[in-house]
């Protein structure tokens, strides 16, 4: 089932999931702030990343370097002079287009008018700006638009400071900032996301057996977390599409509502950044290989992931619709170790003598789970609030909670509620959500 | 017992805390890196910030707005008109100077000359950049210097789909950026630094006693977190010190090598933003009280820490150094929940039947905690080294390990060693770590 791409802009929205940036502002284009239960989904998704690709991992380490590095990163690792869309202007409105996303017919989609394109000139997409008082060409500086330049310059300090011996890999996550000309598609593609990136430095004979590796390591970081395997798809670069600085790439493309679209790049880099850092800093970032006894440049195994955008993806592919008792039930389906919120506790109504004792039993859960007590509206409309944003649990409390000491635990994806004593809900739910 | 700044910005860097930026291109000025152990500590530090005022409180969600925001949002919030330093320039070298920061000598730092300087000018504060393809006035744009604005402009969103009724609160945590001048004492004052905010909305009567609340509960996060009371004080500003915006402001600040000097602000921000942002945008951002019948514009208690500079506090104040039977023994008393590597498993020696009996127990151990397994260097190194980075537990495997099925806990505060069976190891650290 494939959910159209407005219903799942509204409910991020209806939900508190995603806002338009700067709204009460007539919005910034193509930007987005994330609500209080996106920014928890984000939070889960990076965690999840950052506990498989460095917490459970003996040969990678984190590291998380600055947005605004020397100018002489990008020099040398080729942004500056080719991190660029090639653009053309019309003489007549002066407004500026990608020429690469242009019509054949050479008519502006400005102003109407004909054959007043300029030639293309290229566009760099850094944000460019000026550090210090002065905005001279000496002071200019830039957000980095990629956190892997980071993680090269930092090889050697790391390496040197963790002890970590061949292979082994540097993981960062963080924001990055690309001046796109056309954005779009929701959180698909904006000017300021974040990136979950590893570098993984290996011998450049093994570089090969380490991205096949990696291609199927990511593979199931996707399916272990529930995405549906009919819609994740992974597309081998073809020898004329590779960048410059890659032997081998492996895209990891998700179905979106417009089409398979990428969602990871996993690259076989080779030697190349560190090479053009050594180069350029005069530093030597050769690594000695003490049992074999040579100095080499290792390879680099690079897997690249949205953040921002593989939580759009889980969302999209979360969501269901299906008919109960002739209603539509509208439920995210997301994993459990996804889910924003994985306990609600509802009084069955205001009641105080109902709502005392959701709200104690809120209170005793919450140090274990992120937990909603949910006092408003008919129970009905409450539990339907929960499907929708992916609630594993609702934890009702009602009047014969009052004799009985316990409570109905009602299960997200099947809806079946078991009854269960008050003392033994923080076990039930363990065994369910670890 | 306090510790001088340059063994703490030495002990950064040789053990992976900290790197300077772009090292290997010479730095970028007063920027850094964290190393993968820097990145777990500033992790930590955050994480429980966000346990302590989202996850345990009915009352406050979450945000991640963005670092771009519309340039209307600085106009309304009085930053593209105040939020600046005074400059002056040397007319003789063309050097810039902050007036308030030179000596009253009137004679330029730079090239000795006196009397060269130019009358003061506005320098404003705010990373300027472009956004689209064309560097004109319109599409100037800035890098956000505070989150809260973020949060303000969120208001009514966030209250909307969350259905929260005042007092409630929105925490954020998030990278912003400011154009200092004179950035210094490492990671300290910095152009690029993450900050921990959350504005907490409440009826203007209540405003006060909200504010005492908050004074209170941030005061006790730092000494729970194991921060010495000694090393912490509370600072109300004077009625001249206050920001335009404030009814009052507490700071919090730490006893760093060079003085006390501010980790967090508290103040009663009265309706200030919230009213500008309604008066510049157009929208009703205010509060209908359905109990009270009554319409209003909340006033907010915000409580605004720095991340970046908060973790270099953790960090001095963890840190000791004590003879130990005619040495000196370094050690980082971090709090455990702070800790960066929970647990350190060591071999005895290199044999392989003590390292391959380690590398399970490592194994075992590391999806309940960050763990290390050390194989390197003499024990006695392995211990001083895991004692300078913090880490609470270190399990050693020995030769009667192969006997006795036990091995060897070491205390890191206490030096205690304990005997316990491998298979109740498990165990005894979590009675300990949690």
């Amino acid at each position: 089932m494939s959910v159209d791409f407005d219903t799942i802009v509204n409910l991020s929205k209806k939900r508190g999931f995603v806002f338009q940036s700067s709204e009460i502002y007539g919005g910034l284009r193509s930007a987005y702030d994330y609500g209080p239960l996106g920014v928890e989904l984000l939070r889960n998704v990076k965690e999840q990343w950052w506990h498989s690709m460095v917490r459970m991992r003996e040969d990678v380490v984190g590291l998380d370097s600055a947005v605004i590095q020397s100018p002489s990163v990008w020099e040398a690792s080729g942004h500056l002079a080719s991190f660029t869309d090639p653009l053309v202007e019309c003489t007549n409105c002066n407004n500026r287009f990608r020429e690469d996303k242009l019509d054949k017919a050479d008519q502006c989609p400005s102003c109407g008018k004909t054959g007043t394109f300029t030639e293309a000139k290229n566009f760099n997409l850094m944000f460019k700006t000026h550090m210090g008082p002065v905005e001279s060409t000496d002071n200019a500086v830039y957000l980095r638009p990629e956190t892997a330049q980071g993680i090269f310059i930092n090889f050697e300090n790391v390496r040197r400071t963790s002890r970590l011996k061949l292979p082994f890999g540097i993981a960062q996550i963080g924001k990055v900032f690309r001046n796109e000309i056309t954005p779009g598609q929701f959180v698909f593609r904006t000017r300021e996301f974040e990136q979950m990136e590893m570098e993984f430095f290996c011998r450049p004979e093994e570089a090969d057996e380490w991205f096949k590796y990696w291609v199927a390591e990511r593979k199931n970081w996707y399916t272990d977390l529930g995405m549906k395997e009919d819609n994740v798809r992974f597309r081998e670069h073809e020898q004329d599409e590779l960048s410059h600085y890659s032997a081998g790439t492996f895209d990891v493309d998700y179905r979106f509502p417009w089409g398979f679209d990428e969602l990871e790049g996993i690259a076989n880099r080779t030697d190349f950044d560190l090479k053009a850092h050594m180069e350029r800093s005069g530093k030597d970032l050769t690594y000695f290989d003490q049992e074999a006894g040579e100095r080499f440049v290792p390879y680099v195994i690079e897997p690249a992931a949205g953040a921002t955008r593989t939580t759009f993806a889980f969302l999209l592919d979360a969501y269901h619709e299906e008919e109960v008792r002739g209603d539509t039930r509208t439920v995210l389906r997301l994993d459990k170790r996804l889910a924003p919120i994985k306990v609600a506790v509802l009084p069955l109504s205001k009641k105080p003598q109902l709502s005392e004792v959701s709200a104690k039993l809120a209170d005793d859960l919450r140090p274990l789970w992120p937990v909603e007590h949910d006092v408003t509206q008919a129970i009905g409309r409450r539990y339907r609030r929960q499907d929708e944003i992916g609630t594993p649990y609702c934890v009702t409390v009602d009047f014969d909670t009052l004799d009985d000491q316990a409570v109905t635990v009602r299960d997200r994806d099947t809806m079946a509620q078991d009854r269960v004593s008050m003392d033994q809900v923080a076990g039930y739910l363990r065994e369910r959500l670890g």
